[in-house]
């Protein structure tokens, strides 16, 4: 009980937010109430439209408000090297940490039958097709080092080798069972940089 | 470099909220567009009403959408009773831990005359004219147990005095130089049972 129903139920709502109980959203709306009312009124409106607007890049799957997202769009990357990731997360932090300036396909997930996650929910089929289009070299596939994350890879390599695109994989250094997301930037450029390729 | 402008706003416009670093905006956002779509334009839609619509209640000072809080106008508190608050957090607080069922009063600060916080911004000339009226018995005296807060208490203290009504302040059980915030339930709920007549 808070005197505002209004209040009560932006507390309520900011829980919705992945991390965030009860006393962190109610300190979040305090915090906004009392100090960030122009910033509080600009998430909203920001929020709504990424709700509304953001869906897939029809080329490599990512998060875009656009039918083409912006990386796929830009000019100014490499059209001969094609990176694998299982998610936006994933491809935000390969971006951040390495140099890396070629394209990127995301799966949104990886192979995992009992999550009915296959190939054609992987978007497999269309990332087949690109590779048969003979302008892509090289395949990275930057899946995490987890069991799935690595038979996912393997299923990869398979499909790069069938259109005849070399497929490589991140050099090891990350932690074996670790995730791509928590991964230390240098760390993680060193292995981007020694990528292996596979045999 | 997410790929969408519009995501890269959001994660931005994410950090407004508190303890919200980079990388959480960045988890926040890619939580709400994979999996929270619905909620995530809910808790938009209440956060742009409660920027717009939630200001001061005109009796307690606490936040109110209305020009009268609910809890200001509800017919089922006790009317012979007010309590003094630093801000809406430790209202919550007490409503939340104690069976009080009185008024409140929050000053949406404390006496700091370095930060210009003086009589006059904490509302206490309209304090002092309810307690002139002759309803309020006790003023409970909730500030915390800070160098400011005491001095804050004792100014309190004297106004309840001038106006014929008696000051009391939440029992030891409060740790020195601790927040009401973040003292759990059971001690707060014992704080407030226990508290004494100022003399
Ligand atoms: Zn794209
Ligand atoms: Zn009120």
């Amino acid at each position: 009980m808070s005197g505002s129903p209004l209040l009560a139920e932006l507390i309520d709502a900011l829980r919705c937010l992945p991390g965030v109980g009860g006393k962190s959203a109610q300190r979040m709306a305090f915090h906004l109430l009392e100090r960030e009312r122009e910033r509080g009124l600009k998430l909203a409106s920001v929020m709504e439209q990424a709700m509304q607007r953001i869906g897939h890049c029809s080329q490599c799957r990512n998060f875009s408000e656009d039918p083409l997202c912006s990386l796929c769009s830009s000019s100014s990357r490499e059209r001969q090297v094609l990176c694998v990731v299982e998610s936006p997360t994933d491809l935000a932090a390969i971006e951040q940490a390495t140099g890396y300036r070629g394209q990127y396909f995301v799966l949104m997930g990886r192979l995992s039958p009992l999550d009915g996650l296959g190939p054609e929910e992987l978007g497999l089929a269309q990332l087949s097709q690109r590779l048969g289009e003979g302008e892509i070299e090289e395949l990275i596939i930057a899946t995490n080092p987890t069991v799935e994350g690595e038979a996912t890879a393997h299923y990869l390599a398979q499909l790069a080798r069938a259109g005849g695109v070399r497929p490589t994989r991140l050099a090891h250094g990350v932690p074996l069972g670790g995730e791509l997301e928590y991964v230390d930037r240098s760390t993680l450029a060193h292995a981007f940089g020694s990528r292996q390729l596979l045999d």
